[in-house]
């Protein structure tokens, strides 16, 4: 079977993220885009259409014209998936028509901009019975993938504490409000939700806990600010607690000046500290008590790492893959699990709904917290 | 005037940082060892003395012994000043006593097991008009000097957030505890007081940032923890509030395998970052939002370095300083103003017993915090 | 105009560069993979063809086959370029072929086996008219274009010295030249030419070296050697002297163990030195006399950074780009030539005729050195 | 016993390495600094006594009157070594005078400023029977020692490769030629010898590459340069032969803008590559070929160093030692060996004559060469 022909709702004309999930399926090699509606503009959904390449009677005007459209075709010739890059507050609407109509979704994160959205679009899963990925970019990271397995491996004990952090310094200027696309809708609540930083990445920083732990975060005390003037936070802090008893530290923010894109996580077990920064993603430290620390490299040739793992990387060790290569892994894993591969050892390659909903979970009960004084507000355990 | 004669209380065979005081002594060049009651066994207090090459008779028996018999030689040949390096618990009583016998002391933090022992010793101060230095040895580094001097120039604006942790893997295991003097008073409430790693290093940690920001603590939301069959706290992390509204994060554990000595902190201003970290303390990173990072190195010819720090530093750049040369920072700065220096700018050089003061008031609202469930508790101001 | 259709040869099952040809050929967006000649061996070929989705029909058995066939094509349906991945000794060939059959060439480096083959190619491209790209990836990388860029600015001087260089361990180990398809060929005179490590990457750290000085290696004086029982080389270091006066070291090595692939150049000027890593390519560090050494960080948005090299970037700063994005740029670029743009400043964004012409002088000359006892040799200026 | 009294000369107001000296005895503790005749002009010989704290009658006007007055005191009164801090050119003479006077002796590096007078003091050690150490400082560093004791146990097999750098910048402008008392003479032949940036820093370089491999230097092909107006070499490069067989290059430079003072040295031997970096002292990576990298980390209880490296540090892992405790390790070695201890496995701790005349030897042979075009010399063996 050759790739996985699929449309994209959303990515226009100066949109970042729509870009990236082109270029990630790309690399990834076994998706094919086929279909578009772009934007929300008909105009500009053509246009866009146009400059990518999308052949002019498969770039759409609306998501809904499209679902139908490409539905009416035979089944060689249409869509079998689409791909969700809207802001979060358009995600629900598309993400539950297009599972309805029968294609598999993947959508970026975070799911949706309130529980409840989020948890139509679970049901829609539920009941269309068809399959949706959502891109948590920073676990599609090899040396990510290696950490949890090590992790889930108990050879290094249980996790006592975990130091997550995901900073940058775009939004730390009052204007910087002002004339970017981006920062407009996800400062405003009524495009993001309720959340801003947290949201935005804070949940990138959960769901990496929750990933290289295989624990749940349940208790969280999260205090969240914000600049003078801004209506959502935009910088916040957090202890939480794990599912397995260890404790941690959480810190989300987009006000921090010189920290570009610092998502940076330590797991401390009770036999070694692992840590991993995605700005420099090909090198995993893990320290010991009585031996030298180890610095373990990424590579489709270095021989300790977990064949699954070598398996999932392009170039021998010492070629660096970088942010794109880890979001094509997402897009990798769900095209072959879509093709009919099995699911890894309990670990399918993307964020599913049920990690996604903890996402949310997080965000509820983070703002919870926040609004009620930084007090401790329980998780409440999610179902998919 | 030649060095300042000194006596030591504490610091025998077996201990670590009666040692550590020595040799910081004889590199700032201005203090002499003259005299000891280097333990509270008289017979230890002797072959201690005799190891380190002390005068048997100035070796003394007790510091009760030492102080009467040092003050009752003439001027110009007794001891003007003491070390006090005993554990914690056994802090108060020979400050006091050598306060009030007219010595000046210089002591090793925290300066007492509790606030009323801490008290205690601040009256003695304020009573006999004496000098103290609590040696907080990572703000003798001269990158912290001039990280502090940074942000109170105002440059980079307000103080947004610190994090700041100190962490430590040496008592990781249950073991850790036996045949280890080290560790057998300092896990033992009785000796060194209720706190445990929040005492030992998590006040090096809340200093670190009172100074580099030249704020104050003023609320903590803390939750200490510890490993099963311990009965003080080994780990822990909490949220802060600093005087000026910035918000904070500290974690000072010493159980988290793999982490050496890792005090390191990150203080972000409005228009820069400031990032140090005690185990590679010959550099600091300043991040910025639109231009490239900076890395400043030490030496005492990196001419963008403020006067006064390169004045502190003996050797030029890239001839590494390390921790006993901080420690020797300490001693000098003292010194010099035990013989009449000016204190430049408002920094003596050495944690004075103000700050020492707030470092217990640091611990106290911590572990009521942690112990109604890990609440806000706001620390009141302290007054030397 | 859509992407350039293209046809590939060399690249089948088994072979490394081909796929990352492909990959980086997508990620440039406008080149389009619809033929192929992957294998001289046919069944192999064909195989190959299917496995990554070529059309039967244009899946070849031969490489003069695919040119000959192609050429018969209409010109809107036929490919418009090739690009050459087969072993050193069989790059002429089909290179001269294709651009006598007007078609336009890029191919992997060092352009050939030999200074013979090499001047062929140049004469076939100097006589049919067509352009031709050679992939020095490292060159693609953005850092090391704006490293070019400052230097060629003028604003830190001349250069002085400039130590490069490029070392592996995959040969490290006798058994390593058996089962090893990219070894087997690598290291035999036959096929690869008569240099080892020096043709394979030393070539690569030389490119480095005229790329960012923009100056030419006039002399060399070069020890090859080659582990017990080896016919060529595989670790050597040279002096070398630069056009402009300055002076080089050069280090390249399949044989050091632990260097992963490490091509590393420090180009020190009169007022800076610089220093870029290939396996940590998305920072320069630019070290200075008198004021702070600064780190600079790739990424679409670090307004510092030249407008051109903003421009190739992806992703914005802190989401790495690695090697198959430097390697993109390059095909990006010969795509947008050979589609009328124009060379920005001097540097067309790959490695020219010219460039490839130097690297076979710089190989031949090095071979000669450490032929003769590591004796000083000149390198003859070469033509287009 | 109580520590060594000792004489020091020159080191008086303005020098650096006489400080250097004092503290690092200090901090060994087994060193007692009694006399010193500490300049050549003897006004100044008296005021920089008096500065440090010498008393007036041992403090003499000239080296010669302290070697007659100390050999005149009773043996338990007198000095029983002096320290030799003078400039190049003026080391033999003293140095001859205090062995001949029967003092041991400890003086800076390089012994002397041309092969001749390092003979003449060779023989003075021979004929008189006293010690005499070198002041190779960087040799006292706890993880250089580990990274010769790993070589030595073989474990990693044969030495393949060194890469060894010693840059600096103080020297990158012409003015610094002016009003610089250290740039003064060392880059006057009459003054420090024939050899420039590679005496007084390149012999650091030869030095440590020797006392990790634990082999000879015995070919050499060099290539010095200086900048306009200089009439001794400020940077230069070479390639070397190992006597086990290995190959090296070698840098070194007092003009390389942004290098501090980057002492940095490479080994690759068959199984593993070490790498240690001056400027960050307490690390020693080693990279395997199978397996993750390793960090290695100084500190007095990081037990899976060796217990001899264990024991010379003053501070647990994570208390960064720097230069000054380096250069203390060797007056501490020197020191006990004159109490009587034994040399532990054929490393004595400091450097001893034979290394310094290989030293000597090295300058004399790269100073050949360069001056011949860059020709390969032999080294000769020398006798101690």
């Amino acid at each position: 079977m050759g790739p996985i022909p699929y449309g994209m709702i959303g990515g226009g004309q100066g949109a970042f993220i729509g870009g990236v999930h082109r270029t990630a399926a790309a690399i990834a090699g076994n998706w094919q885009l086929v279909a578009g509606a772009l934007s929300s503009t008909p105009e500009k959904a053509r246009t866009s259409g146009a400059e990518i390449g999308l052949p002019a009677d498969r770039t759409y005007g609306s998501w809904s014209e499209m679902l139908e459209r490409e539905a009416a075709l035979p089944a060689d010739r249409r869509i079998e998936a689409v791909a969700i890059v809207t802001p979060n507050y358009a995600h629900a609407a598309p993400a539950i028509a297009a599972l309805e109509a029968g294609f598999d979704v993947i959508i970026d994160k975070p799911l949706a901009d309130c529980v409840e959205a989020a948890r139509a679009i679970a049901d829609a899963v539920a009941h269309t019975g068809r399959r949706i990925a959502v891109t948590h970019t920073y676990t599609g990271y090899p040396l990510v993938k290696q950490a949890r397995a090590l992790v889930a491996s108990g050879k290094f004990g249980k996790v006592r504490r975990v130091a997550v952090k995901y900073t940058q310094d775009w939004l730390s200027r009052a204007a910087d409000l002002e004339n970017n696309k981006q920062a407009a809708w996800r400062v405003d609540p009524a495009q993001s939700g309720d959340a801003g930083a947290f949201g935005d990445i804070g949940t990138h920083a959960a769901n990496l806990a929750e990933f290289i732990t295989g624990e749940r975060i349940t208790r969280i005390c999260a205090e969240l600010t914000m600049l003078e003037g801004r209506r959502i936070d935009d910088d916040g802090a957090a202890l939480f607690h794990l599912s397995g008893g260890g404790k941690g530290t959480l810190t989300a923010s987009q006000v921090l000046v010189g920290d570009i894109n610092d998502l940076a996580i330590d797991v401390y077990c009770d036999e070694a500290g692992l840590h991993w920064r995605q700005e420099e993603p090909n090198t995993l430290r893990i320290g010991y008590r009585d031996r030298p620390t180890e610095i373990w490299h990424a590579g489709a040739n270095r021989a300790y790492l977990d064949p699954g793992i070598l398996a999932i990387q392009r170039t021998p060790g010492g070629h660096p893959e970088g942010y794109l290569e880890a979001f094509a892994n997402i897009y990798r894993a769900f095209g072959e699990q879509l093709r009919g591969a099995q699911v890894p050892d309990g670990e399918p390659g993307f964020a599913t709904i049920a990690d996604a909903l903890r996402g949310m979970e997080f965000l509820r009960a983070s703002l919870e917290s926040s609004r009620n004084g930084a007090v401790w507000v329980d998780l409440e355990e999610t179902k998919a």
